[in-house]
């Protein structure tokens, strides 16, 4: 039984000048032609750029790269399944029999194109200013909990483009030791530069954990370098 | 010489409350760390989103892919590129020496993240709404030309779209005949499908455009069996 699209449209702070755009958006292209992709087009576009407009004023520090690492890190199927869930807006797809008994209501295809297709309708129904507001409300715990840290390449990956970027050779990584019982190892591994003349040692419970710590201090000392 | 951004402002119909920001978004990588691409950043979600939603309005029987698609042919770097020319940027960038001798000013790329940055500071310095008011004006000549046609997926490739849309065997293309002197030679191919019981026949003076006229064919066939 399909729950009522207004329920929906009430709980998710919602009042359509047009509810057929609403039932629109939830609408599963299994239904037939009057689906929701093309809204869905329209909700992934307003989407990219509300949120890329809010992580350019949040993060005045970070790089177009980060920045876009960090966006993809919000905007992606899985955490617009995850929103959809929260709002149980699964309950209120209409969706056609084969995706029904399937179970497509619960899949984070469809959820995730179901609620942006709700973005776009509703960026049609009450312009720009609005459905920006909504969806850095609805987005507003994910944008709270984002941070650069998260969005950083790992030590090993900074440190090889870094040595790319000024043309140099790749970073040397080599086993030092290898110590302890068979489930207890200590590795120690050396990296080493051309940048840097005096190599970096560091140990881990594996050889990778011990190559991205020598990583780390490399590009710690390479920083120290530079100021 | 540099020529002064703020006659390049004048010319784009733009007046900046914050000048600097328009002169940040001139400013190539190779200045160093003061540069545009934040900027480009942040012109690249808004002109993705104001192009798309003109689109979505413009028309409104175009499917979701076939609006992505025309989206990719206005948003583009060398369509981004032919707008820099057309309003001289490269005359107004700021680049480093390096890139002052190699042309780096006559770049597509570099004339395209420029374009973008503009946007970017367009958007940070007047917001949304002036910004996509300046953007659809600057992209109405490409917006008027570009029709759906042009973004029409071959016949060969719709055909096999769409018989994997129905989850039927792909289309098989026969050379029947290939007649003529050796460069007036004419093709002439059979196109079978499992959904029309006919197959349809076209000639070419190629194998590959005898196909694609064979392929037009059944799609036509198809057309008119659903209608």
């Amino acid at each position: 039984m399909i729950k009522k699209p207004e329920q929906l449209a009430r709980k998710l702070g919602l009042k359509f000048n047009d509810p057929q755009l609403f039932i629109m958006a939830l609408t599963h292209r299994s239904m037939g032609a009057n689906n929701n992709e093309r809204l869905e087009y329209l909700g992934d576009a307003v989407l990219g750029f509300v949120v890329a407009q809010k992580l350019y004023e949040k993060f005045p520090a970070a790089g177009e790269g980060e920045l876009s690492r960090l966006r993809a890190s919000l905007v992606n199927q899985s955490s617009l399944a995850e929103l959809a869930r929260e709002h149980s807006i699964g309950d209120y797809l209409i969706l056609g029999s084969g995706e029904l008994k399937s179970g497509g209501y619960r899949r984070d295809s469809i959820l995730s194109d179901a609620m942006e297709a709700v973005m776009g309708a509703l960026l049609k129904d009450q312009g720009i200013v609005f459905c920006q507001q909504w969806i850095l409300q609805i987005f507003d715990e994910k944008l709270k909990a984002v941070n650069t840290e998260v969005c950083k390449k790992d030590p090993k990956t900074q440190l090889q483009e870094l040595m790319q970027s000024r043309q140099l050779n790749l970073p040397v990584y080599e086993l030092v030791t290898q110590t302890g019982a068979a489930h207890e190892q200590t590795f120690n591994v050396k990296c080493t530069v051309e940048l840097g003349k005096e190599p970096c040692f560091a140990s881990g419970v594996s050889r990778k954990k011990a190559e991205q710590a020598a990583a780390e201090k490399m590009l710690n000392k390479i920083k120290k370098m530079n100021s």
